[in-house]
């Protein structure tokens, strides 16, 4: 009989593998599963000699080859295989047991399953995993939820495989109960669509406007990367600038198709940031100029819509002009995670889970695909004032986003009489001026509401609600 | 033994009271309910000399009044509300009835119960009702999905009390199958959502670029309903613009608080949109400053931020400034219900409901909030071209637009610059400037999915998706 594993792991595609090679080379033993045996006998064969694997074939012997209490690591597709899975081991396990499911799952679901299974007496622990096939083998960003009990008995092997932020703190924490994980999850990969997006529109701009080719808005980027903006996504976005297709000669870039795809958890996060009343316009621009982007027919019959003529800058201006993209970039970014961080705070109030804000800045330090020395300023932020009503009100986000804030209207101003469409700088943008606003037009809005539907109004100088007889006398009544 | 009643309504509240004497003025003998019967007596008591009521108390007595097919109209809330009373009457109905259900379900809910009451034999129409009180009373735009054949019954009878368009058509027509209806009640209402914040926009400019009072404002848009504007909400802005609150003798707009509230429809159109992966940035960004308006802690925590000083332009400069914001407001109009002509198309692929659009423009065009100059234009389109790609693509929007731009890039410019927050006209034209762009960054955005992802990537040279070997000698590779 060999050792009874410590973890193990059923699902064993590209994630579900190099997790399970990541908690053997980590010293743990692991017991493998999958729906059918070739993926694990693949493993063994191929990495076996990583570490201690204990492969298995039905789920009564993976279940029986692991330590008590059970940790049941699932990867496989979310949705109704995640159920089909939770359904065939649940009866297998033991009260106290755990089940972790590190898929994309909707954090809703999340929450429903939690609440089965915590009827059987099972932990389970819903957790995002971030940093894709290369983060999973050696060190992702972990986010996971459940109860704080299951995170004692889980969270030390998880922060064995995290990876570790620069100062060597594991990028892994209990975010809270229920779905609190796959939600943060959610918000981490709507963040990196916003993201994405800003480098794009930032691409275009030096290229359109500034007139620069792939390969100098490369050294652009590196550049870049040396300074506030060192991320992941600045740095391979030089590495995709920079490569040549080999079968044309041509910048890679032109000749990849311009229609980007998408996997859901972004439109998720705008879907639920609209039910909780969060407004994350860069998120949800980002969300529909991919889906834009893929209407091939709708694009082909607007080609031919009029535009202003393209000149682009003379050396000197189209320097400069990179200077203010980087502003406008770095601008556009904070408004981004302002958003974002807003989101996670509303789900955290309405859900119960109070999440800590700065703990969750610091776990995306490293693995995963936003990680960013931005992410240190955030966890500084949060360290030095746990209430941050939002970021744009720590000292240092505010003064550098209105240091950047007139490079920022240049740009954006630039990018309207050039033509090229900046969705997200300029969603972030009207976010940072509706903010700062000292009134808003809304007044207008709702006296409109109150006009045609009698929806009511509040007053600047009076407590109540009240209404305008708008089709008699337009006397004011109290409304309540 | 009374007459038999034409039609039934249920739930008295101000809608389904007008509705019901709008069906009575029109000849309609009318039995009405309510959960308690003080409101059907109220009724009784003060309108019941407007037409033919047959007052019931319980709902066999209700049932029973109808003649057959029974045509039985609800309008209590949306959800439990009207399960409830569907699971009421369903019981004491048969095969061949109609139930009608005119309040603002989600299209999902009426689509379940269509199916639902289809197996009882029973038609199910979810309706949508544009206009509010007046409009119920007076002749509202009526937007009825379900059957073919119940929309033979019941289609004579809403056209009777519809408002009619200034052609003398009536507004309403058979939209589709089980949730049509609801679903372009949705869309209306999203395109609503947009065109009140673009109006919201326009006037902010005026106001703080051109340093207009909200009373020559009025004028300004007086003038802009006589042209091509001209629309019910142009015109209650101009109303609402011109009013001065009594108590103080300010400008009413100036004593409201500046929270703009929200009831969920335009929620749920971009939630839908989302999925249905049809951009609608215009309609999200309207719900969005809504949200947005609301947050008056952050919005008090970021007064503070920095913006450009504003200085208002002269006479001369403010009244050509009025005339580009008359164009940057029809051009963002214009791509406003090329979003919502577009999430109706998709939608209707999607659920196979096969809906005339040109038949949706006309019906829009009297009775509802959006009514308005406007669709005779998009009703024009469609009639020319019934196969639209896109309103985009119809001559006269594409030339209306094309000579609107450069107004449009100014206008959006001079915010930018002034720090007026115009998420709508910039979200629209950023949107134009994309559907047109010859190329787009997204290529770079699939690029990145590839690189951290292995998301692979399409050529424009080539068929097949391909990967590239990042992490290794960056070779390309055929991935299917």
């Amino acid at each position: 009989m060999t050792e009874k594993a410590d973890i193990g792991v059923t699902g064993l595609a590209v994630m579900g593998s190099n997790l399970a090679r990541n908690f053997a080379r980590h010293g743990f033993t692991v017991a493998l599963h999958n729906r059918t045996k070739a993926k694990t006998d693949a493993l063994i064969k191929d990495h076996g000699d990583e570490g201690d694997f204990v492969p298995t074939t039905t789920a009564e012997e993976f279940v029986a080859a692991l330590e008590r209490p059970r940790r049941l690591l699932i990867m496989v597709k979310a949705g109704e295989p995640t159920d089909a899975v939770i359904a065939e081991f649940a009866p297998l396990l033991e009260s106290g047991d755990v089940i972790i499911d590190g898929g994309n799952a909707h954090f809703e679901d999340t929450r429903r399953r939690e609440r089965e299974l915590r009827e059987q007496g099972i932990h389970f622990v819903g957790t995002g995993v971030s940093g894709g096939e290369e983060g999973a083998l050696n060190g992702p960003s972990i986010m996971p939820g459940g109860s704080a009990e299951s995170y004692g008995s889980l969270g030390p092997m998880l922060e064995q495989i995290a990876a570790k932020a620069k100062d060597g703190k594991p990028c892994t924490t209990h975010i809270g109960p229920d779905g609190a994980g796959h939600f943060v999850k959610m918000v981490h990969n709507g963040i990196e669509y916003a993201d994405m997006q800003l480098i794009a529109e930032a691409y275009h701009l030096l290229r359109a406007v500034a007139g620069y080719s792939p390969a100098q808005i490369a050294e652009i980027f590196r550049t870049w990367n040396d300074g506030r903006l060192d991320s992941y996504l600045i740095q391979i976005t030089a590495e995709v600038l920079a490569h040549t297709d080999a079968a044309t000669g041509k910048p890679f870039v032109d000749v990849v198709a311009d229609q980007a795809e998408q996997k859901g958890t972004g439109r998720w996060t705008v879907q639920v940031a609209l039910d909780l009343g969060v407004p994350v316009s860069g998120i949800a621009e980002a969300v529909f100029a991919r889906s834009l982007s893929g209407h091939a027919e709708l694009r082909a019959a607007s080609r031919d819509l009029p535009g202003p003529r393209g000149t682009t800058l003379d050396e000197k201006a189209a320097a400069r002009f990179a200077d203010q993209v980087e502003q406008a970039l770095y601008a556009s970014k904070i408004v981004s995670y302002t958003q974002g961080f807003h989101q996670i705070q509303t789900g955290s109030e309405e859900y119960g889970w109070d999440i800590d804000l700065g703990a969750i800045a610091s776990i995306w330090r490293g693995g995963c695909i936003i990680r960013a020395a931005f992410l240190d300023r955030i966890t500084a932020a949060y360290a030095s004032r746990p209430d941050l009503p939002s970021l744009l009100s720590d000292e240092r986000f505010a003064q550098e986003i209105g240091a950047a804030q007139e490079d920022w209207r240049t740009v954006v101003a630039a990018a309207v009489q050039h033509g090229v469409p900046v969705p997200g700088f300029s969603a972030a943008l009207a976010y940072y001026d509706a903010l700062r606003a000292e009134r808003l037009p809304a007044a207008l809005t709702q006296a409109q509401r109150d006009f045609f539907g009698a929806h009511t109004y509040r007053r600047d100088d009076r407590e109540g609600t009240f209404h305008t007889l708008w089709g008699g006398d337009r006397s004011e009544t109290k409304a309540g």
